[in-house]
């Protein structure tokens, strides 16, 4: 009776019934095989910028997997390559997302690598020893193992989740599902060398890219590799601290006692910023940050093993700006990346140096703008005496004050960060929880800053980064890998993601 | 009657007479041209070590000018070019000088002299808007002005005076005055590059040299171009502090907030160590050091220009460390002459660097050895609550100590300062005093270390530096040279040491 009743119920109610029911994880099992073939394929063309040739091969193999699924392809004129749109309308009604990749990859050092070309990708697996040992490719045929991994540039970054999203597509068009949402999706042909296409297209095409939420698929998952939702981005801003001696570098013999040396002032500058625990004491530099105890929760959820990390680090005690780590990300950071004075031979010089400088980077929460917290440093050195100029002094006015600093600075790009609680982060947490069984870890600001950051502020659009691959993939580095696990995963990230109901 | 007395008298008094009436600025006038010529004739030969037989040729040309006035000639074997020893006795009764010059010059850099070759010297004088005018060498044979020089390498450093003592012994000769000392003189052949040659001679041939006084013929004279007497040279102690981060550098997006930044420990150490007058706030960093009001005196009586000095300095207001510029030169001093994190690249990375480091000489007086020093700044690194270790930390100790310091050290060479009112000090003073009409200026002690420094301890000599050289004679740089009255000073000078009871 059922049996028969069922014949006569409408196609998409039968499809309906079925995914209800389908194992994700048996179909992405049965067909493994050939998504680990595309994705060979697809590492296999080079992806440095400098070969525009090989860039539009990159860009073509996307279009016309895609294309095979009915999306609508362009080629959006930027100051350099073109930017890949793919538009697919599944129901007016329905919101729309933004999906963002870049195609790009790392530059390479081939001699670093521990295979003949990075460009051309080989299967490898631990050894006993925890060695990694390459397979030959006929190994996929047989039963697929979750930790074996595919080594080669961009295996990981970012080609790797194009391909999750890709086939979670294919899945759900084979099992008659219909994403939740209309779907575009760019991808950015210059990421790796700071976006500069991307952002350069921007204002011309602000329509194009319009819609209800960003989702950014790039960056590893969390150390513990469970499933990530990351929320925000710290931004970053910069600025350089000038301090002067003579007019030139003096023999410390002859001057020594007499000419007063910059590097003196540039300590007593940059101690008085912080104290012992790493506290920032720079006026307001922390005013309006604040987080509920519910996000306090959820910061304190995160499975970080602060001991793991402190020994990977080598350090006995980290800053106290945070409780934690996921903390210490909440707030803005004050970091002095270079130290220098002007001399740099093996060999000290023995002088009394005529400048001495820091480079600092400010890294940006949401409450903390790049322009503000400049000022703010800057307003601590006038306070200490300093007359602060934006260039080197003249020679009156080095005769004229005692205590001069050069400060120069860019206000950068600030942070961005969308609520915990927004629909869309409700609603890809439900649907991560229902497909994986558990909770996704949810970062509410990762430390570092996505070049891409301006856009996300430009189009004004509630955005996630969704980071799907493995945190050990060496991205950036010789010997990027993807682990095959990470693959599985990913795909069902995606899936779980175009079933949300955004 | 008179007259009928003096066919009597022996011949050295008549010469006793004629001397005391003896015009020597006549008498080197007389023969300028020909103490020019001959001085330009030792410049010509090219004095870099690296070319060992032209090193030999520059020794010959000195031996063979000091042989014909009756020096007997040594060559001193050495760890590498030989030291030339010239000896006369003039009376066993007599005490014994032992002077010192260098042969050799700094190495040169062709392109950036306003002369074809270094080595080819040229005559110059300056035109009406203080620009430098070859003359043709001719000019010598007529009236020579004491504002021409000569340009070449080593025309000042320290050839000039080596023509200087040659000739005031010359014109002792004619003059038939005996110098009222015994004379060895020893030609260090390597002063510019550190005087190995001649420190590897001391323990050996240390009764060769061995004398009642030590004479240094090297550097130029007090800026006013007076006449000057310099009875110590500071020493010199390093140390290099070294702090740090976690193991390697950090991404200042991940870590920020996170791991300790090595550059604020470092500066937080540097700046407890001295005021924001330049006082060193080390403990006992200055114990011990007094000078009597008649030295106070004298160090007042220097005719520094402080308002000339800070103008080319470019600095408002030097340090406090003494009153004056020359107090300032009787205290140790605490330089840092070189800060750095590893990463020394144009375009700062953006990371938390795994290390900081402060390259740090400290000048010595008398007072203060090298040593005690050190141990004093190692152990306000101790105060501070710093694990000092002299090497890298080990993983272990980066996890047990949150605060460690890597401090390495050379305890270096120590100060030398002969009394201003010793023997040596008051007849050298009284005599150039009688030649010039005015005291000389008095250096108690200069601020830089001068190669020789341990030879002088070592053979526990009362020393004086003697400086003849124009100050602005570009030592060391491109376009040295010697102004022509210099040459005359330098060699009244000669003959005043000459004529002084040692």
């Amino acid at each position: 009776m059922k049996f028969k009743f069922l014949l006569f119920v409408p196609l998409f109610i039968i499809n309906f019934c079925l995914n209800s029911q389908t194992n994700w994880d048996e179909l992405i099992d049965e067909h493994l095989k050939e998504i680990i073939k595309e994705h060979k394929d697809f590492v296999s063309i080079p992806n440095l910028p400098e070969n525009k040739n090989l860039m539009l091969k990159n860009i073509n193999w996307v279009g016309d997997n895609y294309k095979t699924l009915g999306f609508k392809v362009s080629l959006l004129e930027s100051s350099s390559l073109p930017l890949l749109l793919l538009e697919k309308e599944y129901n007016p009604e329905f919101s729309t997302v933004l999906f963002y990749f870049h195609i790009d990859g790392q530059p390479v050092d081939a001699n670093n690598w521990d295979q003949e070309d990075p460009f051309i990708p080989v299967l490898k697996s631990r050894d006993e020893k925890g060695k990694w040992k390459t397979l030959n490719w006929d190994a996929i045929n047989q039963n697929i193992d979750n930790e074996w991994r595919i080594f080669a540039r961009a295996a990981a970054d970012d080609k790797a989740p194009i391909v999750m999203l890709l086939n979670a597509l294919k899945f759900l068009n084979t099992e008659g599902i219909t994403p939740k949402f209309n779907i575009k999706i760019v991808f950015d042909p210059e990421e790796e060398y700071g976006s500069n296409a991307f952002l350069s297209t921007i204002d011309t095409y602000k329509e194009r890219y319009d819609a209800d939420a960003m989702i950014i698929m790039d960056g590893p998952a969390h150390e513990s590799n469970k499933p990530t939702l990351t929320f925000g981005c710290r931004g970053i801003a910069t600025c350089t601290i000038t301090t002067y001696g003579a007019k030139l570098p003096q023999h410390s013999g002859h001057y020594g006692n007499y000419v007063p040396n910059p590097v003196f002032s540039l300590s007593s500058i940059l101690s008085s910023m912080k104290d012992e625990t790493g506290k920032v004491l720079i006026k307001d530099f922390y005013s309006g940050i604040y987080f509920s105890s519910e996000e306090q929760q959820i910061l304190n959820n995160v499975p970080d093993d602060t001991k793991v990390l402190n020994n990977r680090l080598g350090i006995k005690q980290p800053e106290k700006v945070g409780n934690n780590y996921q903390e210490a990300l909440q707030y803005p950071s004050l970091n002095v990346r270079q130290i220098e004075t002007s001399w740099k031979g093996n060999k000290p010089k023995t002088v009394i140096p005529e400048i001495a400088m820091a480079n600092i980077d400010v890294r940006l929460v949401v409450e903390t703008d790049g322009k503000a917290q400049l000022d703010k440093v800057k307003a601590h050195i006038e306070n200490l005496g300093y007359t602060v100029l934006d260039r080197d002094p003249t020679d009156e006015e080095r005769l004229k004050y005692s205590k001069i600093v050069k400060f120069t600075r860019s206000n950068g790009v600030n942070a961005f960060r969308t609520n915990l609680n927004s629909k869309l982060g409700t609603t890809l947490r439900e649907n991560l929880t229902k497909i994986f069984g558990e909770v996704p870890i949810s970062i509410r600001t990762m430390g570092g800053t996505v070049p891409i950051i301006s856009a996300v502020k430009t189009l004004d659009v509630p955005a996630i980064i969704v980071p799907t691959v493995n945190m050990d993939n060496n991205q950036h580095s010789p010997n990027e890998n993807i682990r095959i696990g990470n693959i599985r995963e990913g795909i069902k990230t995606c899936i779980a993601i175009l079933q949300s109901k955004i």
